[in-house]
């Protein structure tokens, strides 16, 4: 059977160059980066121009990179450390009402114990108003985190305008980013963001799991999150994952050079499925930003089915797809970006998410869109609310 | 040039049979366990997997060990999580002064929030008493955390003493143990010792770096230290590192059949080595317990000379080795270990760990053997504190 993976938001495969660079480090080259002797130093040095190659990808400069487990820990670490660093200025933080779990349960989490969270709303296509950042601050205001894109509409926001925004203010306010869909995908880079911290992860550019990065500007006054050894310029305790840093390194190198290359394949890709579905298949709606849009993100609700058995449905014809994020998957609740960009939850249900890849070609778009309509109305036929002839 | 690495408690190299397991995790298996797709389920059921083995490894149910990023987060998620968990009915810490550093700066940072930490000292030979946990527990005590064995000096401690000690108790009082340094090295059963929580480490039992696990037994009240995602089962966010976990799993299943066999080879050379450097070199001491001691442990301290010279003389013979921990190891400071356990500055700071594992050989012993007493000798004539001829 054909495979088709069209979940490349959710993770993706590490790429053959990035395994081979990772592979000496867990066997004759695995020593403690933390040590003196020839197998730490030479440890300690593949660290450093991997940190290099990330930081280049974003535009830093590499003492501005901080290597995590994830872009949760690097989320958690971004606001955790700025709300406990900086509380004696205030407890307000502001976020937006589509971020991913790792920001919105962890701003939940601080609200528990005193600080003060400001969701804003959302509009039809998931963007984040200017003014609504700058209305909805207060002289307690100490960090303001909006994601880069969404990782289930692919909306990209007006990150560098909020940047300004918050750069004119009399006072210094904290810019956090969410960039784990972003960067690798849409040129990226932190000071046309004008951003103090950014998120990224590894193993959504092709770089294994279990590595992240957390970008901090120079002056940034933030607490660690992890305690313990001097790693990561005593900023990140924790023996460094070397292999994982030298992969997430080239996966950086690798993204960055071939970024123009392949934002125009996915975009054209994207285009076409689009089209496609919205062509062959009715009561169908595009969820998140016409243009504005990730490069390789598709959503759509099909209205009258449920995402789960569309899903399941895709898998048996060997398409692996997602419906909203993998990090919902364990919730039966509808995706809390779809409900926030003003679907009711009947509608939300019916959602999907295909995000392509480097190796996904036209043919396997044409394979889902030989094989989605068929099954979109196997399912309408059987549901209960479908308006079995012509109906709305 | 030979090459002789003997800082198997710094890290390990990854084994052959665990970087094969963990292969094809990377590309072909690249799913996201939390996705419902076959990809996926087949992620999911390797991560659950490995859980049992890791599980068994601990004499522990599967439900109760949840995959981390490594020992430091281990032993942050325990001690904050019981802390900010608990904190209604105290606010007291006991620890030992001879801690990794990731509980001790962890403990510290507590302090800052208001938490009373009490520091136990430590006899001669590195042994926290039973009785002084006892004594120390005050009506606001909430969490007792000990390490299973010391990461300098391989001292043992009483840990299944005090896990008895505190079921005596009238009310709960948790019980936590870095055990990074003796799971796979010794037997470990979570019910034996009588702990609630128990931190490990993949990378110190020749799995991967970025991974280990905490312990957490049925029913206790816990704080998530990652938030975010719905992974292991809503406790620790994050995409599940999927080839690390898998790579740990199969490390764990291998040190559990080669326990005894490498606890048996191990403690042979380790005491060959400390006959041998006893010997040979004259103004030694021997840093920790003399039978209460890691199989693989050896740790000494020479008499007026420096621990990095020694380092790096070792380095140039081929010799991997350490002064203190690894963790330590960006510090000038002597370690806090050797000052607990009486030590004056002066001669903590000449300290040697040299610590075994399973690709040493009688030879590699009889080399460190053939080489320290030169260089020690070297170092000494140079020194300006050492006594010419046969002083003290």
């Amino acid at each position: 059977m054909k495979r088709v993976y069209m979940d490349h938001a959710g993770t993706t495969p590490v790429r053959r160059e990035v395994l081979e660079a990772m592979l000496p480090y867990f066997t004759e080259r695995f020593g403690n980066a933390s040590t003196i002797y020839s197998y730490g130093r030479e440890a300690k040095s593949a660290i450093e121009e991997a940190r290099e190659k990330v930081a280049h990808l974003i535009g830093a400069d590499p003492r501005e990179v901080f290597f995590t487990a994830g872009g949760t820990e690097s989320d958690n670490w971004a606001i955790r450390g700025i709300a406990h660093a900086n509380k004696e200025k205030g407890k307000h933080i502001i976020t937006s009402s589509i971020e991913h779990h790792a920001v919105l349960h962890t701003c939940e989490d601080l609200e528990k114990e005193g600080f003060k969270v400001t969701y804003l709303p959302v509009d039809k296509y998931g963007l984040v108003k200017v003014e609504d950042v700058i209305n909805a601050i207060t002289d307690e205001t100490i960090l303001v985190t909006i994601m880069h894109a969404n990782n289930e509409i692919g909306t990209i926001e007006p990150i560098a305008e909020i940047g300004k925004a918050l750069k004119k203010l009399d006072r210094k306010i904290y810019f956090h980013t969410d960039a784990v869909q972003t960067v690798g995908k849409i040129p990226v880079n932190v000071d046309e963001l004008g951003v103090d911290l950014l998120s990224i992860s590894a193993h959504k550019i092709y770089g294994p799991k279990g590595v992240g990065a957390l970008y901090i500007r120079k002056g940034t006054k933030i607490k660690p999150f992890m305690t313990g050894g001097a790693q990561e310029n005593k900023r990140r305790a924790g023996t460094e994952n070397v292999p994982g840093i030298v992969g997430f390194g080239k996966a950086a190198e690798l993204a960055e050079k071939e970024l123009m290359e392949q934002y125009e394949k996915l975009s054209y890709l994207r285009d076409k499925l689009i089209k496609g579905i919205m062509e062959r298949i009715p009561h169908v709606i595009l969820n998140g930003h016409p243009t504005q849009r990730l490069p390789h993100n598709v959503n759509v609700c099909f209205k009258y089915i449920e995402g789960e058995s569309l899903l399941l449905n895709l898998d048996m014809k060997g398409i692996c797809a997602s419906s909203g994020s993998a990090c919902t998957s364990g919730s039966l609740e509808p995706s809390h970006v779809l409900l926030a960009i003003g679907l009711p939850h009947e509608i939300a249900h019916g959602s999907l998410r295909l995000t392509l890849g480097r190796d996904n070609t036209e043919e396997d778009v044409d394979y889902v869109l030989e094989v989605l309509p068929g099954i979109v109305e196997k399912l309408r036929s059987m549901s209960p609310l479908f308006p079995s002839k012509g109906g709305n």
